[in-house]
């Protein structure tokens, strides 16, 4: 925790080294009633540097904003050798070009980010949860739609599909989970004297909406019970002894029926099972591809490579993008040129020249 | 209104052309339920472009963040004639650089923008506020940090200092504005069941913040009269007779009273009377120098510019921002190698380059 240099509520600011655990940070600001908003499931394990690296995001992404929206101010050593400071602790700034949003998120290929300061805002007073199943992933989807389409503005908005409910079943306990082919989480946050009354309006809304099961969680633990039910549902996926190539895509949210209809065909035409569970209020649905063996058996991998390349020409082909916050990286190198354009990686060059001409960065990443 | 290209809400965007007046694109947005936030006092007579290149604020920012939040695609002319098509509709987007951001603020000196997409989120169903007078600004900046350690999210967070209330005063008559030297706005959102108990109980905390009136504004109408209110300071400061330099000046929030009081030493010392109002929740406060004939007579150009040498001098040393949302431009071009660090003068320069080779775009602006 000596990589936390300061907490700051009085500006609103923590200063950080990148190595910090981003739960510690967390768990420092929310113990003085401030709150720094990315959450990737990796929280108690990923540092603040890896999260700047990969502008990355989480649950709460949906009403908060992902990491970039969270920096005001980088120390930054440059491929020469110079160190860069730039922004400070002021919540705006325009003065000059937006020098950090070109570090955040550049997958180290610009420069070694060594100092942040992080934007504080103040922490929710309370929370309080809806989970619900439905008889098809369809139905979950319009939920998702008809929410946020009477002004919620939910701090969470979870879909899970069915292979991903069944595995979940499997490993935890039926009981764990009731029927129902598709399962939402909604996260309302606000003010401790009024946040079940607005839960209450949200439920009647949502007992209008097809579900089989409607379920609320008003105090703390039982929050905390559901947000562990879903990262289970991850290691739920891996109990099932498959390897799981789990790809963050992202959709325009109104197509979110479409890509859990392409997974069932992409499952139906390769035999490879497809779980798809996410963000549902932002599209960015993380899209496993359970495959065997994918490492050791060469046969194995050519298939599964296959099929990620129909998933990733159906993303690209659907104004989706192939990364939501995890980035680029090795993983999806081979499809970043089909996801942007020519005139793109021209640009991303030019970028990339200007500030490592030697290319000593991260060489062989995506712009490699 | 054929500028609005398209209004989507169920994947959250609005396709825009950057000739579109904000306020045109809010409304559509607001018809059907949804919400832009980026709300600068401009938005009547502002084109969504100008927002676009300056990054632009306004007082919801405090909770919705600024422009760049809600971009979520770009066309982009380079001055090489080329078009650059980057991002798209999807809320989330790891996929390479962030080169929306090297264009949203970059006050035309990278490319044209021809066609935004932006993210639209659920509009909030109510609103509610309260005002406070105070007798010293001291006690109103006080109240600021006491409203946010006690975990409220503003929609609006606004103070104004003596010497504003006062030109208000003579304006529009003493019955508009209770006594005081410093006044306080602050704005709630949320749901319409629930946000008169929130407002109540935001109020018992301001009751005993030192306030010497506090009135509440309950309904749509009462809101927009407060509204206006504010907007009229800016008309107030000018019916002066004098001429107002507004600087978007940017403190630490802790600074809020070192800058007042620096405002007032600095009124002293050249006999400038300086005017503070604005966005107290990110210390994006709107500085105002109040002078005489500063086109037309060079001895009075020559005193206020020094007056604002000395402003931004000590904005600077405090570790401020010379501008929080009008961008530097021409006005503040003087002072912007001194408002960053000569390595980040060289790496606007090397970015510059990278995009504009022969400098064609813009020339003579803040980078010429």
């Amino acid at each position: 925790m000596d990589r936390l240099l300061e907490l700051n509520p009085a500006d609103g600011v923590a200063v950080v080294e990148p190595g910090l655990i981003l739960d510690d940070l967390q768990e420092a600001a929310r113990r003085v009633g401030w709150y720094y908003p990315p959450d990737p499931a990796s929280l108690k394990e990923c540092s603040v540097g890896g999260t700047l690296a990969t502008n990355a995001g989480g649950p709460r992404c949906v009403k908060y904003g992902v990491t970039r929206h969270y920096v005001l101010g980088l120390e930054v050593v440059l491929p020469d050798g110079q160190i860069l400071e730039t922004g400070g602790r002021c919540h705006k700034n325009k003065t000059g070009l937006d020098l950090i949003g070109m570090f955040v998120g550049s997958e180290g290929l610009l420069g070694v980010i060594t100092q942040a300061t992080l934007r504080l805002i103040p922490h929710p007073e309370a929370r309080a949860m809806l989970t619900a199943t439905f008889p098809d992933f369809e139905t979950a989807a319009e939920a998702v739609q008809a929410i946020l389409n009477q002004g919620w503005q939910p701090s969470g908005l979870e879909i899970t599909d069915g292979f991903t409910l069944q595995a979940a079943r499997d490993y935890l306990g039926p009981e764990m989970l009731p029927d129902g082919d598709a399962h939402l989480i909604v996260e309302l946050d606000g003010r401790r004297d009024t946040i079940l009354q607005d839960l209450a309006k949200l439920r009647e809304l949502v007992d209008t909406l097809g579900a089989i099961t409607v379920e609320e969680a008003r105090d703390p633990e039982s929050c905390e019970a559901i947000w562990k039910l879903r990262r289970e549902f991850s290691y739920s996926l891996r109990a099932t002894g498959l390897i799981k190539l789990n790809e963050d895509i992202v959709v325009p949210r109104s197509k979110l029926v479409d890509l859990v209809r392409f997974a069932r065909q992409l499952e139906q035409d390769t035999g490879i099972p497809v779980a798809c569970f996410g963000h549902a209020g932002d599209g960015n649905i993380h899209t496993n591809l359970m495959v065997k063996d994918y490492e050791t058996d060469p046969a194995e991998k050519v298939k599964a490579d296959a099929a990620l390349d129909l998933l990733f020409k159906w993303v690209i082909a659907n104004n989706g993008q192939i990364t939501g916050e995890h980035g680029v990286g090795l993983a999806k190198k081979r499809w970043f040129a089909d996801a942007v354009s020519p005139v793109s990686v021209e640009v991303h060059r030019r970028l990339k020249e200007a500030l490592d001409p030697k290319g000593i960065l991260n060489p062989g990443k995506f712009l490699g």
